[in-house]
């Protein structure tokens, strides 16, 4: 049956797991080291091949990230995979290029307060930091991503301006990164408004791939997905069990609640015929391997409704 | 920033509250008859225009609608508003009709193995059966609407044939329901399907309109209802609250789980500007009410989102 369905408009799309960095950051409880490197190997398993593995930022300000460098010292570089190490500031992509990681992230904000709150820069220091960064990363010989938080919304502004997230897309781009990232940060964005962004930032950083970042708070992750690779995204991030923030954070203003799991949205792109490179066995292994590390509260429908034993 | 977002390919869908049918049968507790009847003045208060408000089946097999008619009896028509009663076989639809209800509701079946468990009747029974019903109600001066279960899977067979699911919607559309409509009764779809049934679907059965029908047992309802959307269906079914069956329920076969939840479908739906003439912050407060009754555990993520106090 799922042989003759029509064309999707990509057969085939790229994911990057987030859960051992954007899910670990968020949650409140502190993971052992040897618990992360886990988590990382159970994605490589699966067969994630770029995969978020720390975050070089103030360990005072993220205790959870603290031990950044001993992660990546531990999880020696599997054949074909990219691990992602994220810096918000040029001292933590020095510390991040201080160790073998094969490529950085940087952060850029659609909106002053949000950057403000989160990384101390308004948005156009935001977008210098950010370029600086992916220059840094490249004249040491590696590569480098960068993501446009609050590209749909802003906790503390609301609306944000397309055009502004098209400007600074394009900016961006002049950097080189691997490809350019719109992000939800809070969950607030709906399918017809993604569909639109996307196709407008394609249009502005091509040949550049557009890059998506969803968050479920008000389920609508799935349908966002959905509506950007459509409109010609190449590459979607996903949490393995939706790690990352409880679903409660969204009425802490600004932080990160939801995630997409993995396992989510890994079923509804191959059940509507889009190739993913994943394992999808292997990751319902990983998502309940999660889950029994979680205390059973992984926050996967699709790791619920299998049947048991599978 | 909302106003300028391109045109969606539907300006306007209408939807089908079926909470306090579709959502109270799945329930394991039996609702008080004015609990239900409260529920439906709750729909009826966001601007619900149609609503499932019972089931005229054998109340030794279903006790939590053995009051189908008490339930029609206590909830006075209000002006503009259908009320929906389910009918399996003719001697429900009598039932039915016996009441002042003003639309009888049908369902014919994509799947030999589900029909014969969910209702005593194979295939091209159910379909009929279902249109006898639809004829029957409209001799008697009501309308019909008539759905077709397990149209994207069944939890027995598996893959349905779609050329199937379009030869029913084809037998059903000769019996004139005021629409055909498609559902994803055990939440296996993906968005990909969803388009291609619809559309087809859509030509098969013109001018009737399409309605579909989503469970977010996958985490797929409202890229489905997106997708469907986009497809050109103009009416979906929702559960105030997420209200029909626990999420765990996915893994006994056949059994209904996890409705797509009222609040986060028209959430998805207003923030990408289509238009459902449901007032959104009423429908958050009936999302509230039914909070309580079911102590805190509705599904709607949306509601969670909620900032206090809104």
């Amino acid at each position: 049956m799922r042989g003759d369905l029509p064309a999707p408009s990509a057969a085939q799309i790229d994911i990057v797991e987030v859960g051992p960095r954007d899910g670990l950051q968020n949650e409140s409880r502190v993971w052992p080291t040897e618990d992360k490197i886990s988590l990382i190997g159970e994605a490589i398993a699966y067969g994630a091949k770029r995969i978020e593995v720390a975050s070089f930022v103030n360990p005072r300000r993220v205790p959870q990230m603290a031990d950044a460098e001993a992660v990546v010292a531990g999880c020696a570089n599997a054949p074909g995979v990219t691990r992602i190490g994220l810096a918000l500031n040029l001292r933590g992509a020095e510390r991040a290029l201080a160790t073998g990681i094969e490529q950085v992230g940087a952060v850029a904000v659609a909106s002053d307060a949000f950057g403000i709150r989160n990384q101390g820069q308004d948005r156009a220091e935001s977008v210098g930091i950010a370029a600086g960064i992916v220059e840094m990363a490249r004249r040491s010989g590696r590569s480098a991503q960068v993501t446009i938080a609050v590209a749909f919304g802003c906790p503390f502004e609301g609306a944000v301006d397309r055009a502004l997230v098209i400007d600074i897309a394009r900016a961006l781009a002049a950097a080189q990164p691997v490809e350019i990232a719109l992000a939800d940060t809070i969950g607030i964005a709906g399918p017809g408004e993604v569909a639109a962004l996307v196709a407008e930032v394609r249009t502005a950083v091509a040949p550049l791939p557009v890059r998506v970042h969803f968050h479920d708070t008000r389920n609508t992750a799935n349908a966002n997905i959905w509506a950007a690779v459509q409109a010609g995204a190449s590459v979607a991030d996903a949490s393995l069990g939706g790690l990352g923030g409880c679903p409660f954070a969204a009425q802490a203003p600004g932080t990160a609640a939801g995630n997409i799991a993995t396992e989510d949205m890994i079923y509804m792109l191959h059940r509507s015929g889009i190739g993913t490179g994943i394992d999808e066995s292997r990751l319902y292994r990983a998502g309940r391997w999660l889950d029994r590390k979680l205390k059973g509260s992984s926050r996967s429908k699709v790791l619920v409704a299998l049947p048991p034993g599978s």
